[in-house]
């Protein structure tokens, strides 16, 4: 399970009902955190992601995505941790990040490293990856996308017995796409094992204008998480401050083909009533949805009828303030 | 009236029930923020203190007490702010104030100035003081001490109107001090207004052990807000870290003869449950309470009966999380 926790939703400055931009995707055990603004780690307390991450991503250095860095090595160091995080941002970001991570310290407990990432460039991990890519904003401003490898085709259990194959390695074998000998007979992974099947794959735009790009890497998403900070009234202010209204991001959503479209960085004029941008959303991409703080987006496999597919929980309704 | 607003009051790092420490004090219109730490932008929304306010003062540069400072005043500057803000803090802390300060920025929308205070100095405005003294902490803490002039005594219309003085500014001169003339007599101040009346006094002790210090600024004060970290039964890591127990905070307000004693800078272990802080404390100094964020103290003037004395009340029992 892929599971996504919207820990702020607001544009620039908080409300009292959001706090500003922090994602946690959660993937076997693994935490990652997706941009940190002020209060992200109290966020993190409230909506139970735990602070068992090692890597944390930065879009830009805009102070809403980054002003909760300093509280959070403090807190993750009060804690006992030993373990390095490493934060990648953009091209030219990597100073103000130190800064955020040194602010009022000479010394962390634990490694921390600061990394830029290139335009196109992708980190991987073992069987997944998360791929940087320029979007259109200040500061060099990159949206971010996890992909999964594929996985292994389905394996017919039936009719492997039927040909005589022994359960135990050869199975494994087969599945791998070995052909394997059984009583002297050759027997072809491809009559057993389906095509592979895609991996998950999640998209976070970040702040941006709308744009080509965030289509070509949202291309059949299962969620793609795009900006929408304002509603269309607004565009020439969108248009201004190089953010995205709801219906431009729905848009691109649609050309992109993605699975699921969640908007977030809500301007502080929707935030308490976000309907209007969700009206306009689902206008044109029916199903978006516009998060709030304490969102939870669970992404099982989408050809998996046993798994759950999608589904939406707040992890504590009590804690939405 | 007085408004004490407790923003946070979580000792190191916050909890889901509390934030780190920040205390707002509003006084005839204008907005003191004590310490600031991450989040406190948020609480202010939250518990409408408004954003007026033009003096920072802090008590000490560790981070839950100082990282709030660069999202306040980003988002005072995204409010159109122009007044001038200054950060105050003591020895030694310049350099970190202005790092949080400019924190991923070069320039403010509006002037920014960090002033260091010695040990004994005062800052005074108009008919009210801020003293700044040195507690037993590291980077060389501060207390404050809220101040205000005394007031004129009481005048005695009655007795004046008796005297035959006409209503109008010979009765402002003399409630000032000054000798009158009427029909050729001579009224003495004395025979009408009645011995000064003692201003108010808050006092915020910040981070520390238990010291002479305190007591002697807190010597009858309205309000003592003390730390209380931890309880006796972790008096030796409150030795350690430089900080008091609930029942040597009793102790100090006791001595000082404190008219009322606030607990906070509540350690994560008591947080959700003070009631040992604040037994231990009660013991000692009846009435005393532990904060909670949202508490609101208000003060109104010791010997008029017309004003509200104290009062406790949540600004917004919803918002308490």
């Amino acid at each position: 399970m892929i599971r996504v926790t919207f820990l702020g939703t607001a544009a620039a400055r908080p409300t009292v009902g959001r706090n500003v931009t922090g994602i946690a995707l959660q993937r076997e055990g693994e935490v990652l955190l997706f941009d940190c603004g002020e209060g992200t780690q109290r966020q993190m307390m409230r909506y139970q992601t735990g602070f068992a991450l090692n890597h944390l991503f930065v879009t830009h250095i805009h102070a809403d995505h980054i002003l909760g860095i300093p509280g959070l090595v403090r807190t993750m160091g009060l804690q006992g941790r030993t373990d390095p995080l490493v934060i990648r941002g953009p091209r030219g970001s990597r100073k103000t990040l130190l800064d955020a991570v040194y602010l009022g310290v000479e010394r962390l407990p634990f490694e921390v490293t600061v990394e830029e990432l290139p335009d196109g460039s992708t980190v991987s991990f073992d069987g997944w990856h998360v791929d940087a890519f320029s979007v259109v904003h200040k500061h060099n401003a990159l949206g971010f996308r996890l992909r999964e490898d594929d996985r292994l085709g389905r394996f017919d259990v039936e009719r492997a017995r039927a040909l005589g194959v022994p359960e135990g390695p050869l199975f494994g074998r087969l599945h791998r796409g070995e052909s394997v000998e059984v009583d002297g007979r050759t027997i072809d992974p491809a009559d057993l094992v389906g095509p592979s099947r895609a991996g998950r794959s999640v998209v976070f735009a970040g702040d941006t204008r709308p744009c080509e790009r965030v289509v070509e890497m949202a291309r059949d998403a299962d969620l793609l998480i795009h900006e929408a900070t304002f509603v269309e009234d607004e565009r020439e202010r969108a248009v201004e401050t190089l953010h995205s209204t709801a219906a431009e991001a729905a848009q691109i959503a649609l050309e992109a083909g993605a699975r699921r479209l969640v908007l977030t960085h809500v301007s502080a004029r929707h935030a308490d009533a976000p309907d209007q941008l969700r009206d306009e959303a689902v206008a044109i991409f029916p199903g978006a949805r516009v998060a709030h703080d304490g969102m939870v987006i669970e992404l099982g496999y989408r050809d998996d009828p046993d798994e759950i597919d999608a589904t939406e929980t707040d992890t504590n309704g009590a804690a939405r303030t």
